[in-house]
């Protein structure tokens, strides 16, 4: 394992072996040093899970049948995500850091014994497999009490970093399909640990909704000779009524076909297929736009917004010249005592039905007055 | 407009206009006459909403901008759906009902004028559409205290005579492509009006979970020269461990690949397209297990579970031999103070990961002790 890397913007990379073998990674833009010892007991690792398919729908389901004993919103003294202060020893031996990814606690997918493949999927008779991939959890800041929008912009430039360097190590895992990184924000939609944290998932399948964009990309570009988001990007700068902001490197609108209240898709000018292929000008031009989005998504009813803030990148393996990397983020409140619920139309059906216009929450979007 | 209409198992139908022009229909199994007038004035009706293309997946999503108006959790005196009582007019004129189907009051989905076709898909330029499609509720009690599990067999035989009713005149618009009868229980997925009530929506396009069913199915049968409905229940009666219930005419499991905590399929064990084709046997055999797996749901943590019960028929105009009618019934509880909630990886990736073995909850549930 290297243990000490240089990244891009100054940001170091220090890998640390956590006591039970997991890995943590300090991502550190001022040269820091990082020689604590996690002087927690060795803990036994759960079982890898088992991949199930739905033949209904063609699709695998991860069981996990462990992760039912994780921690679930502990107060704030017991947060396994703050650093490590005198006795209290939380998943960060160092008593300080700006940002680390380490190895999921209690993780739905796990790296497989070598030799591992995925099985052919054959309707209900299809074998059972391995829940293989990568889980790991993103510590945005060490301030228990903030969130991803009160970062400051070097804070989100390093978080951008160690995305990258996670997409780029995570790619070279053999049984590695597709790399997914995110935020759940908000006890409204379930998370249970509130310090500002986000995950990746490396799945070793391709997800749904990975596989419908890819054919979608792919129906299209058989019809067009064209790539489609590329044309989607256009169309949105074209009709411009549901652009929220812009820079010179990124772009944020409200989808023409949105899905949620409010949801703010935010893409590169010049397109990529994943995080790693970001240029510089991109990469220094994110934290602006990052934070402005979800200011705003703040602003509009003035409370903390619930939210999914999710990485669509190009599948490690397939459709590289097909998809493109973009950040969605949807959130399901649409007043402020109410959250739009995906019951049997949307969850039974995949049918949604949105009681608001894209084109009005694009406008409240861009109405919020944010502090400087 | 035929008023009154003979169905299966004595029931009657009787057809009457609301004052805003809207129809109700009641389904009675005593013969009753429904004369009550609406006595409420006349209500302009919202319009047509817009169907827009989500190019990225390839799926439409329904905009009805006027359904934030709509009524949300009323006092049981205002209930829009208990049996108008004097002055307190409701949704239903007469004083009484057993089961009951009207028009929705703030439907996401309504007819088309004439001549209205579905847009060929086309990318980013698809053309928009009218929301062109027919929502209806179903009250299934006038007792605004109770719930499904509460009715008696005979209440639970009168709702399948409403919803094999609807599924046949709906079955014969022009624009009706998919009928999805179903209902929500519980202000943890959003039900909006608590008296028991389930919903009926006729889609002018189909759902992707009907597409995705029916290419699952497709492929099936080009490979093998089976049925994928009837492959799948052969494998569950074969491994026998995660069935629920089953009576003569109908098994109850939970599926091998559940993608809920508690998640149940009810499907007639002689396999048909839709309601219309149960057999007199199937239907009257259906009220035992659909009453016996709710009350199940609900014992397993003694309290009432929140629900979506989804019934999945073949669509009305294609893959009528490919796709078979079961009855999905999915809670998010996993635990009495915890609930499943749609994260990162389920919602923005459409993978799911479950944290409890189907074995496990098909135990659970079989365990439960019915009062008799």
């Amino acid at each position: 394992m290297v243990q000490i890397k240089e990244l891009g913007a100054g940001v170091l990379r220090n890998n640390r072996m956590m006591s039970d073998g997991r890995t943590i990674r300090y991502y550190d833009s001022q040269g820091q040093s990082r020689q604590a010892i996690d002087q927690r007991p060795q803990e036994e690792q759960p079982l890898i899970g088992e991949l199930r398919l739905d033949p209904l729908l063609n699709e695998w389901i991860a069981l996990a049948a462990h992760r039912q004993t994780r921690t679930f919103l502990p107060p704030k003294e017991l947060c396994p995500l703050c650093p490590t202060q005198g006795a209290a020893l939380t998943e960060i031996p160092e008593s300080d850091f700006e940002v680390v990814v380490f190895d999921n606690r209690f993780p739905s997918l796990r790296p497989p014994e070598t030799g591992w493949n995925l099985p052919e999927i054959n309707g209900p008779d299809t074998r059972v497999a391995p829940a293989a991939g990568v889980c790991e959890v993103v510590c945005f800041t060490p301030d228990h009490g903030q969130s991803f929008a009160d970062l400051s912009q070097r804070q989100v430039r390093t978080v951008l970093e160690a995305w990258r360097d996670r997409t780029s190590e995570l790619s070279k895992l053999d049984f590695v399909r597709q790399i997914f990184p995110f935020e759940n924000r908000g006890e409204e939609i379930g998370v249970t640990l509130m310090h500002p944290h986000g995950q990746i998932y490396a799945y070793s399948y391709l997800p749904p909704k990975t596989t419908q964009m890819l054919l979608a990309a792919t129906q299209h570009f058989d019809e067009t000779g064209r790539i489609l988001f590329d044309d989607l990007l256009a169309r949105e700068i074209r009709d411009e009524v549901r652009i929220v902001a812009h820079n010179d490197h990124w772009i944020a609108f409200v989808p023409f076909a949105a899905r949620y209240p409010f949801e703010i898709h935010v893409a590169p000018l010049i397109p990529v297929a994943d995080l790693t292929q970001l240029s510089p000008g991109a990469c220094d031009a994110f934290p602006e736009i990052a934070l402005e989005v979800l200011q705003r998504l703040d602003g509009v009813f003035n409370i903390p917004m619930a939210y999914i803030a999710a990485w669509h990148q190009a599948p490690v393996r397939e459709g590289r010249d097909l998809l493109r990397l973009h950040w969605q983020i949807t959130s399901v409140r649409r007043a402020p005592g109410k959250l739009k619920y995906l019951a049997g139309s949307e969850s039974a059906m995949g049918a949604f039905i949105m009681d608001m216009l894209p084109e009005q929450s694009a406008n409240q979007l861009r109405s919020v007055v944010l502090e400087k």
